[in-house]
Parts: structure tokens; C-alpha cells; sequence
């Protein structure tokens, strides 16, 4: 089924890396085409999030190469390949991600699954919309794992992020105490003005009894980590015992070294999230609940700062501004053309 | 309360460790006095554990120095400090374990708490008494472990252990299959004919491949690692998606080092295992009825083989020989007179 009056094109320009690691390149390739289940959605708006950049270096997702990144975006669905869910989204503005091992959102259209596709609420545009899925779908989760888990405090590090600054808003909502982690002196007054109840610079030489003592204090037993690499240890063994780490990123770049007697005496262990498995984990019920509730606080906690928008085209320079500066907000690149 | 015609002396033999990973010495300190809810032991026999080697090398349980090592041992009680429980245990025969923090089994009396003696059932002697808890409930926790978790199949290394071959033998009862790995080439058939059914020997230069290829042909995604190290990372490579690590000891003595990106894009994990923090997290009910299968099966496939019996003035020398070969048989301490 097609939206009507809506051409659908034999080409489009897409993002495309041959090899993990390798050169991003505009090339020309053809237009998917949705089979049963899925839909077509032409592009409107895609981020750039920590995950994508991950991906990009061969260190996220199995991917066959070429393909097209980009893990999340937004778009009008003009296509149906068939089925209900993907009849009823035809001509409606979505939320979406790739199918898993599909190509990705940095392009002009991208073939998914139905489910994998969430109406924008009403007032919500592209821009934002394009970031409804990932960041504010993994704060929240992390809050599900911290009331399930019953973690009376939570610790996240590169807290200046995106998905800090969410963290930050949900902890006040749910009233979680968080510690935030971050790097720079300023970032500790830019986050106390966000509402951050207690910020640590890990750069302070008493970084790590300050942490130790604090998550003590407070009962923090579950420690987000995006940095991993020799931050992991350091957050280890400050944690209270029977603390879960949570490796989500690697923003570092660096392997995870940890005295295995820490984990052994203290009950602590380190476990991998990735949305897309922790989502695959929860009930069919559970999720649509979930989801609904990501989009009442979209506009509310789940909000994020958009720093510029880019062409496909300059998909290289819109990666190294957002490395160069992840906290200043997101850069969202848009397929029209250049 | 005192068992009839026993005279408790004030002081004892008593091995003694004045710091982390220094010298054992036997000297003559007081007899202790138990507390409401304690008993005294009159220690008959106590082994030498991987748990013992990481305790004295300051890796395992938190202690002040100076202390007596040992952490499990068998004995007859011969003084109650006063309850219920400590009371009947008088004039008993007991496996026991130190209390958390408390001096250890390697000495002529041992304090402990009541709940933290179990009776012998009649028959078994002081020797095969003496490791009735930290091995066998140790291995049926990892099968309980591995029911409760839904785990189809199980990798154990050291698996020439004590405690492996107890592995073996649950991995036969309770129909969950083992892989079993080895060092040396001539492990290989000697736990073939203990019953197991998988045996890898890791100096095999196709370790790694057959390793997760076995794995994933049997669903094994429980990892009980006793080497941690380099082998942690190699293990969690080559274990299916969704894998949990057990560390519960660390034989090799090296840090865990591993890539953030497998735990983050398979849903891996790794956890600390400790006994007796896995039975503290336990409820009293299931505690009881685990300690009451654990008896059960005690001479059926809990049975442990003893190398030789030294006195407690050759400690040094015990340890010795049992480094040199774990899995030769246990070497059991006596604490008579020298």
C-alpha cells in the first residue's frame, strides 16, 4: 500500500561504509523495497548518538558491509510491504530504527520493520523527533533496571551528555539520587543548573573517595558506564558491594582491566546493555507500555538540545564537530538535498 | 554449656598470618571464648582450598591481621555459649566454618556461630567431614545456579579440581552437560574416565574455535571461571550471546581484561561468585533444604580425594605441595600435637 500521490523513486543518496572503521562516502543506491511487516519511510531527520559512532568503528552491532549507519531518525512512512501494523502506518509521521543488522537512518529512505516505527505525538516535529527513540528509550530504562533492581541511587559518568542531562530530569522525577561523573570543572556549575543533585569531577584527585563515600551515602549500587576502559576498575571498587556496573558505551576506546578479587569479595558484577537486547527481553505488553510512556515525557524529561542540523553530504564533518564537543548538543543531519 | 568430661585449656596451636601474602607461623594464642549463639570447636581436621590460597594472599575475604586462616574445617563441639541451636550442637561432630571476619580452621579450636556448623551424618569421618561445605555446596550451587538461570549447558575450567570432578559428577545427575577445561594434554582421558563427557585441553591450538563451537552446538551459557586472567576474556569470546560468567577464584593471579564491545553486543556478563555470599542472599528455607541435599549426596557425587594428612606445623610445606599439583587430592591439616 502507498501513500497517495507519493513517487517512489528507483534511486536515493545514502550514507555508506564499506569496511568497520572506514571512510563514510554519499553514494547512489536503490530504494528498498518493505516486504511483509515492514514499511518504507522517507527520511526526514537522523542524530548522530554515542552508539552510532561505536558502530561506525565495528564495535556495536554485526553489520554486513556496505551498509548504511545511522540507528535512529524520523519520517513519513509512504510505503507498505503488507500486514496491519504497516497498513495503519502509511502517511503517518514516525520514530524510527533500523531492523537489526539493517541499513541505518542516513539516508533518504529506509526500509523497517512496522514495529520498529512510532508515531510522532501531535506537536512533536522532526527534529526531536528523530531523537525519541534511542537516548530517551535507554534513560528510561535505566531507570525500569534501577526500580526493578530496587538500586536506591544510581552513578552515571559522561554526564554532560545528551542522555546525562535525560538521566538527570528522570532522577528528579523518580527520586533517584544519581552521582554525575564528569570530566571538566565547568561542567560541574552546567549541571548543578540543570538540577543535578551531585556532580563529581573524576579529573579531582579525590575523586575516587569522594566516590566511594557518596555511593555509600547514598546506596548507589547501580553505576552507568559509557566511558569503560580504565574508568570501569575505578568505578568498581568505589562501588557499595553487590553493585551492578553497566557497561552501555565505550567512549574511552579502551579494554576493561578488573581485579577479579573485587568482583569475587564484593558481589559486584559488570553486565553489557544495549537497548535493542533489553527491549528484545521485555514482554510485548511491557513494551507498549514502556513506549507509551517514553512519549509522554518526550517533551517533558526527555527532552535534547539540537547544536545544528547538516547535509548527508557532510556526514564526516558533522561527526568530528560532535566528537570534538559531545556535550554542546546533537547534530542532526538531514537527507535533503545538497 | 560444656560437653561433660572435656577440659578447655586457655591457649592452643594456632597457625597465624601477621599481613597480607606473609609467612604462616604456628603460635600459641588464647583459646577463644564463644558469644551467645556461638559454639567452640575442637578442631579434628581441615583442608587446603583454592579459597585458603587467595585468603592468605589478601585476595578474597577481608580480614585483620593477624588472623588464622582456614575456612572450613570438622571438629566436635565442646562448648556452647548459650541459644537454642548452640546448645544442641554440644558433644556433636560438625563441618564448620569460620564466622565472617572471624579466625579460621587451621588451629586446635575454632569459635564460630552455631548456624555456621552443620552435623556430620553418621559414617562420615573427620577427614571427608572436614570438606563438606566449601566444595560440595559450592558445586551444587553453580547446578543450582544453572537450573534456576535456565542454563542448557555449563563450561567449567580447572576442571581437574576437586571441585571439578564434582562438577562431572552433578553434570551426570542432574543431566546438564559440562564442557570441562584442561591445561595438559593427559587430563584429557584421566576425566573421560571420571564420566565427563566434553573435555578441552586450552594448550590446544584450536582451543578457542572448538570452544565456541561446542558452546553453542550445547547452549552452554554458564561460565564457572576459577583462572580468571587472560582466559576471561578468551571464555567470553567464544561464549553464546546472552552468556554469564561465574569468577570464583583467580588461580592465574592476573586481572580480568576485556572488551567493553562483547559484553555490550551480546548481552554478556560477568559476575563474582563467593559461597558465602551467594547463601547469604539465600532465604533461611532454601538455605536448609540445599544443606540437606548437599548431605544427601555427600558419598554419592560430593566425595573429594585425599593426597595426605600434615600437621599444622607444616603448613608452609602443605601449601607448597598442594600448589604443585591441585589435582593430585587435598592435603589435610591436623591440629594434634606435632
Amino acid at each position: 500500500m502507498k501513500a497517495k500521490h507519493v513517487h517512489v523513486p528507483e534511486m536515493m543518496r545514502a550514507v555508506r561504509q564499506r569496511a568497520a572503521g572506514g571512510e563514510l562516502l554519499v553514494e547512489s543506491v536503490a530504494v528498498p523495497h518493505p516486504g511483509p511487516g515492514e514499511v518504507l519511510v522517507k527520511m526526514e531527520a537522523a542524530p548522530i548518538n554515542p552508539s552510532d559512532l561505536a558502530l561506525i568503528q565495528g564495535n556495536y552491532l554485526a553489520r554486513d558491509y556496505p551498509f548504511i549507519p545511522g540507528l535512529e531518525g524520523s519520517g513519513e512512512v509512504i510505503f507498505s510491504g503488507g500486514g496491519l501494523i504497516a497498513g495503519l502506518r502509511v502517511e503517518k509521521r514516525v520514530a524510527c530504527t533500523p531492523n537489526p543488522e539493517g541499513n541505518g537512518t542516513w539516508a533518504e529512505y529506509m526500509k523497517t520493520s512496522a514495529m520498529r516505527t512510532v508515531p510522532l505525538p501531535p506537536g512533536v516535529g522532526f527534529d526531536e523527533g528523530a531523537m525519541m527513540l534511542v537516548n530517551p528509550m535507554t534513560a528510561m530504562a535505566f531507570f525500569q533496571i534501577a526500580l526493578k533492581g530496587g538500586h536506591k541511587a544510581m552513578v552515571n559518568n559522561a554526564a554532560a551528555s545528551a542522555l546525562g542531562k535525560m538521566l538527570i530530569r528522570l532522577s528528579n522525577r523518580y527520586k533517584i539520587p544519581l552521582i554525575n561523573i564528569v570530566r571538566k570543572q565547568e561542567q560541574v556549575p552546567e549541571l548543578k543548573s540543570e538540577g543535578a543533585g551531585y556532580v563529581l569531577n573524576s579529573s579531582d584527585a579525590s575523586f575516587e573517595n569522594d566516590l566511594q563515600k557518596l555511593s555509600g551515602d547514598l546506596g548507589a549500587t547501580l553505576f552507568l558506564d559509557a566511558v569503560t576502559g580504565k574508568q570501569t576498575s575505578i568505578l568498581l571498587k568505589a562501588a557499595p558491594r553487590g553493585s551492578t556496573l553497566l557497561a552501555y558505551a565505550r567512549l574511552s576506546g579502551d579494554p576493561i582491566k578488573v581485579d577479579p578479587g573485587i568482583l569475587i569479595k564484593e558481589e559486584k558484577r559488570i553486565e553489557g546493555f544495549q537497548l535493542g537486547n533489553w527491549l528484545h527481553t521485555q514482554g510485548i505488553l511491557y513494551k507498549l507500555r514502556f513506549i507509551n510512556r517514553v512519549k509522554k515525557q518526550l517533551s517533558v524529561e526527555l527532552t535534547t538540545q539540537i547544536s545544528r542540523t547538516l547535509y548527508l553530504e557532510e556526514v564526516e564533518k558533522a561527526i568530528r564537530t560532535y566528537k570534538e564537543n559531545m556535550s554542546a548538543g546533537k547534530i542532526i543531519l538531514h537527507p535533503d538535498k545538497y
